[in-house]
């Protein structure tokens, strides 16, 4: 399998966590999207939507984070991302779009930079924007986890799912922009639970081979 | 089974075209998420993140379009929303999330409010906004359709899946703001393919009870 990815990208960093959680091996190929190699040359080529992560396998290019650790759980499944029983699936996959559909898109790097190029705004208003969907993200994450059974060392249940996936991503682009993170404490009782695991802190962006500081 | 949604949410539209597909029947409870009644009283009590559709079913409640669908899926399986192969369920959920994480959160009635109220841009920059993002995703969704093989009546094969759930209401929201649609002939050609059949007619905002002009 190869990874074509970004180190700082959080779509990428799911899936990474996703590989290492199944213990696959994976070629890391680095794509810069921030110099936008994405867009153009042979990334281009392999990627319909021109976005990172794409994931090969057996010659086939898959995009999207949330399909592909789909996917890699359909294919390989132990261990599994999902519960077994429907309303967990459901619970979990809920847990997952409310990062990866409400948090993220709306701070990813081409919004960022439609909000400074189009818009014109400045570093603080940039930032406002940034910590304001994440709070009120991360808000209504707290408020899901809060309605689950106590006791549960991760997003849900005893093991690592796709939401964990997701959330440690969000966490650490959380801190990267200094976000307000008091007051939400299942989330980072769930995201210091998963950093115990070298599957988490070996995917972070800081351990890619094209990490800059 | 009851669906709680709103006319002109586009999520919530998925789950209409979705619910009807699959030929079940819901009650509608209408949540007018413009006038901000998902944000207190008694929505508010049955949904953690306060976003519309949820969906109830034997007593629980289910939140993001795309985990409703994904559950509808795995509990009522005939006729099926997803390719049987792993390959095939992961371009369809790819083509889903390009417009679910892609376009859509982008271009949200809360993202939008924010633009006015926060950013105080006009209705040309507002709406400038709108269409980009949405030109942006639908190149990037047709280029996908194109790499599929030709002859597919709908986005992926020869009957309707769950991106097809998610184009339509993404095609209806695009023709709302005035948004470019040339240029994208599979896109378009699936989007009118899906509007023959009753399942996404039946759905669509202006057939709803609380549809508003």
């Amino acid at each position: 399998m190869k990874l074509h990815n970004y180190f700082r990208s959080s779509a990428s960093y799911r899936v990474r966590i996703a590989l290492n959680l199944k213990g696959l091996d994976y070629d890391y190929i680095p794509v810069h999207i921030a110099r936008g190699d994405h867009l153009a040359g042979p990334f281009a080529a392999i990627s319909a939507d021109m976005l990172v992560p794409v994931l090969e396998d057996d010659g086939e290019h898959f995009s999207q984070s949330m399909a592909i650790m789909e996917y890699l759980d359909e294919t390989q499944p132990e261990p599994p991302l999902l519960p077994r029983d429907p309303v967990g699936r459901a619970r979990v996959r809920a847990l997952s779009e409310s990062i990866a559909c409400e948090i993220h898109p709306v701070n990813n790097l081409r919004v960022l930079k439609y909000l400074v190029r189009e818009l014109k705004l400045d570093d603080v208003a940039k930032n406002a924007w940034y910590r304001h969907w994440v709070r009120v993200g991360l808000e209504a994450f707290e408020r899901q986890l809060a309605q689950l059974p106590a006791g549960s060392s991760y997003c849900y249940g005893d093991t690592p799912t796709m939401a964990d996936c997701c959330l440690v991503p969000q966490i650490f682009n959380a801190q990267r922009f200094d976000c307000d993170l008091n007051g939400l404490p299942r989330t980072m009782a769930a995201f210091e639970t998963c950093m115990q695991l070298d599957a988490f802190r070996r995917a972070q962006p800081s351990n890619c081979p094209d990490a800059e500081s």
